[in-house]
């Protein structure tokens, strides 16, 4: 279904930059939302999840679809400069965005990620693996367990899928781009 | 249900600053997220709404549950400077915001927002009605009509809503915070 709409509604803008933003990061389509969400819970839902972590903008509604599903909660890293509104207390990272060439730090409150969580990563796209290894990295600092990662588009044409598998991290990719030359979407099966 | 957890969960940590980031800004309670989205359903599911207006990051996840009782798409104005992924040709306006005392541009991709949609604002806190102001900006440059505005938490101490009333928008917050002097938070029945 996720590879069908992409085919059909998703423009190649860049050679490495994919436009999704009619159904996942700028318009959402949530019933699609609904069905990833189910799905990453077929994957991941016999493996004790007691914590889902994203980051903000474009993973929360992701991770929300997929909690309705596991019932916990949803943890977002916030990025930038701390701010009135978040504790002083926080365990923090970097990640870098090649997309927007930018480099922000990113932080979550100490209190919320205990160490007998058990996590699950979930991200609209992975195609360095920066922003995962930003989360990864903060839950290596808690002492929680990071139980996998559920990616709902991978570009596997870049690094990040390849790097996170070596490190024997549980990654589910709900679509995996192999090429998309030219402008030609591929899928990998 | 959500006066309670204020009630019980939220910190007023400056004069007018009340931290939630345990269910509803950091930490997402989706459970109870699921009950305020049924609860918008309940108060404009009559009203024939096409689509859900909010800004990133936390009026993703609030619009998302929303949206999955409405089924209609929801649409999260992008804050800051456009940026690859997104569309060159854009509503745009400027939000306030106070408690973090900074302006930033935000902006729709004019092609997600037609002139034919019924469109719900949907936000997690009105204080200054700063941002509320910048959605209906741009709904305003799109032609769309403006069906209501929902909140999940109102400072009726604060003037947001008291204007977005009187220019007669249908505007529906779910708890209203009367004051929160001393630490104290009463609650506008």
């Amino acid at each position: 279904m996720l590879e069908e709409r992409i085919a059909r509604e998703a423009t190649v803008i860049a050679p490495d930059v994919l436009r999704v933003d009619m159904f996942l990061n700028h318009m959402i389509d949530t019933d699609l939302l609904g069905e990833l969400g189910r799905e990453f819970y077929r994957l991941f839902g016999g493996d004790a999840i007691t914590k889902i972590l994203t980051v903000e903008a474009s993973g929360i509604a992701i991770a929300c679809a997929a909690a309705s599903y596991f019932r916990v909660p949803v943890l977002f890293a916030k990025k930038g400069r701390s701010n009135k509104t978040l504790d002083a207390d926080v365990y923090s990272s970097e990640i870098h965005s090649f997309t927007k060439d930018v480099t922000t730090g990113i932080s979550v409150a100490r209190r919320f990620l205990p160490a007998d969580d058990r996590v699950l990563v979930i991200d609209d796209f992975l195609a360095h693996g920066s922003a995962v290894r930003g989360l990864c990295d903060i839950i290596g600092q808690s002492g929680a367990a990071l139980a996998g990662v559920g990616i709902a588009i991978e570009k596997g044409f870049q690094p990040g899928g390849a790097v996170l598998r070596e490190q024997g991290i549980r990654l589910e990719s709900l679509a995996i781009i192999e090429s998309m030359d030219g402008g030609e979407i591929r899928f990998s099966r």
